[in-house]
């Protein structure tokens, strides 16, 4: 059987081989599979878009690479704020379900499919993947391979790629960040946020306004200039402490905070979009509703930009790579980053690990913005009384909802 | 009398000291007026908004510098197309006329006001004027005003201030201009573009893909890498030789065009909305559909651009500088530029010399896009034969209207 056959049964075997692992939450200790069986591997499946229980852990066909893909043994992956929109479907041209969600990952390079130079079996890599990264074993193409620094560990570089490379990317290619300029970025605390807090410190003399949930300013008050509490009116708080406005806004939030953030601009500055997380609500709200409200941002006038010297800016990280073939670009970025980081000028901020079976506690985690930097899958954890304890604490932080 | 009194009177006198020197447009070197004298000065005014007739040369009381400001024995003022939507007030909040039109002059040093530093009286200089510059004298703030290259000539200075200084911050500031990118810009024979085609020259390998008129093409060929002609469709011809699109897109022209250059944008791309040239048509059309049609550009929801990783931005030098006191920012590029110069990188390219009374022959130049480069005003130039005949010339290449 060639490897194609092989990847694509794994699909097609996906609903024929799940295994429902987890049923009620309390179990899922019982469940783990062995990660040497060389014919299925363990994945954390979406059944459908919906709720945290559209999520199991199951196992599924190994996948193999095919020409051009590296296949990697995973150790740690990424669980962005992305995740929990493509959870409930709330993206644009969302996938077919049951899939395996996940987009980038950690881990070492187990094989190679023909046509693939520059790495070894062996090899410690950090690695996007277009869906499909939250299992023991993943096959992608080479250009989203990359040899990690070897001082970087698993789930630093599970938290590495998609915060920093979006982070990077937004403040040095779409804007232009340099000396003496102020930045606004929401979510102060999450992934992104401590990216582009550490981003902007690699620059003298830049000012960072952030946004996040007050039990958080004590963790992160050094890491950015001024912290706002994400329920009051920035706006107003901004302008107090700089009456003209920021050079650069990095909106995560959308809805009225295009506006806000377009209205909150120095002449010359830069508005960028990268996320929507406040269309990502309760559990009980329609999905119908909250495509909605997506869509209802507010448009632009180009004129109104033009007298008033402003820039607004899209960004998705994923488009670019998946979509819009832009991964030579990406890597030079990597690069940048990988070099930054042997500085040590940056380091990724690991919030926790978490064991595949406590996926849906960890959603629960970002979803309820409990997180401080980035949250990992670690493949190789149980799940632990520990992690259970302290997910049982974070729902005294929930302010949210 | 206070100089801020004179200035003040200067103003009010308008109307009383306005002397009709051209009623037909026919006699104007009858009526050039002698720039020695101390109390008195010839300048363009405009009476009212509209059409050419409401250009005239007339002498007006001689301005005397305020607190900060230098006041300058101009010797050529540079005519933009946006002069010709002031003339029709189809600007952003027109000022009261009758007004001096003219945002840019290059003169000499004649006095300063209280608190000027920076300057000495006979220092050849290069200077933005918020209004007022067609002008043997005017006066503005030192903020405004740079000394010259020993190397440039007057009406190089004068053709060097809105054009280059906008290419370069809408190419390096709001773009990021760098190896390898592409380039479109409309109106490529103009001064802007002219200004784009130079500054892409100095980054390795940009294309710089032009639309100008067919006559224009021989004489700009070697300025940018693809020529086309302005009435065909640019978008299918860019995509012929570029299927992904460009980096960036320059647009004067507005109206449909703003669709048009955000659906060529590549990835990461740049669309910049400087100018409505489009919106200045034929004498014949009414104000108020123009005025219309300036604002019907169509709106840019931020969710696409997003999704498409594109971006939108407005450029305005006259805001920056004059509303909103970017002036600082300004004067860094100005440095850079002048640097430019002196290496011999960039030279502003002159298309025409014309005297004050020839400021309508000219408007009908730049109005019809019959020029290369940019249209000067020469304050010590007596009208000649030789402008006239050129101006009949080019009535053949009104292809425009």
């Amino acid at each position: 059987m060639k490897p194609t056959d092989i990847a694509k049964e794994g699909t097609e075997m996906t609903e024929e081989t799940e295994h429902m692992i987890e049923k009620n939450g309390a179990k899922e200790t019982e469940t783990v599979v062995s990660a040497g069986d060389a014919k299925e591997m363990r994945a954390v499946i979406l059944s459908g878009f919906g709720g945290l229980n559209k999520l199991r852990v199951t196992k599924k066909a190994m996948p193999e690479p095919q020409e051009g893909e590296v296949k990697i043994r995973v150790k740690a992956c990424g669980l962005n704020f992305l995740d929990l929109m493509v959870r409930q479907g709330n993206i644009d041209s969302p996938p077919k379900t049951p899939l395996v969600p996940g987009f980038e990952c950690s881990g070492i390079v187990e094989a190679m499919g023909e046509n693939t130079k520059g790495f070894e079996i062996g090899d410690r890599v950090m690695a996007f993947v277009n869906y499909n990264a939250w299992a023991e074993v993943v096959c992608t193409p080479l250009d989203y391979v990359y040899n990690m620094p070897d001082d970087m560990t698993f789930p630093e570089a599970a938290a590495f790629s998609m915060n920093f490379v979006a982070a990077y990317m937004m403040l040095f290619e779409v804007a232009n960040l340099r000396e003496g300029m102020s930045v606004l970025v929401h979510s102060a605390g999450g992934g992104v946020g401590q990216a582009v807090a550490q981003l902007c410190s690699t620059i003298p003399s830049v000012t960072v306004f952030g946004t996040a949930s007050s039990f958080k300013h004590e963790a992160i008050k050094d890491s950015v200039t001024h912290l706002f509490d994400r329920n009051i009116d920035y706006v107003q708080e901004v302008k107090k402490i700089s009456p003209e406005g920021v050079d650069i806004v990095l909106d995560c939030l959308s809805g009225e905070n295009t506006g806000k953030g377009l209205g909150l601009l120095r002449p010359l500055g830069t508005y960028i979009l990268y996320g929507s997380s406040n269309m990502v609500t309760g559990e009980t709200k329609s999905f119908f509703s909250l495509a909605k409200s997506w869509w209802q941002v507010e448009k632009v006038n180009p004129i109104k930009l033009y007298e008033e010297n402003k820039v607004i800016a899209g960004f998705s990280l994923l488009n670019l790579l998946f979509k819009q073939g832009r991964c030579g670009k990406v890597k030079t970025v990597v690069e940048k980053l990988f070099s930054l980081y042997n500085q040590k000028k940056i380091k990724p901020v690991v919030d926790s690990l978490w064991a595949l079976e406590e996926v849906k506690e960890a959603m629960q985690r970002i979803h309820d913005r409990g997180n401080i930097g980035k949250l990992i899958l670690d493949v190789e954890k149980s799940p632990t009384p520990l992690a259970r304890a302290q997910e049982c604490t974070l729902t005294a932080h929930k302010q949210d909802n």
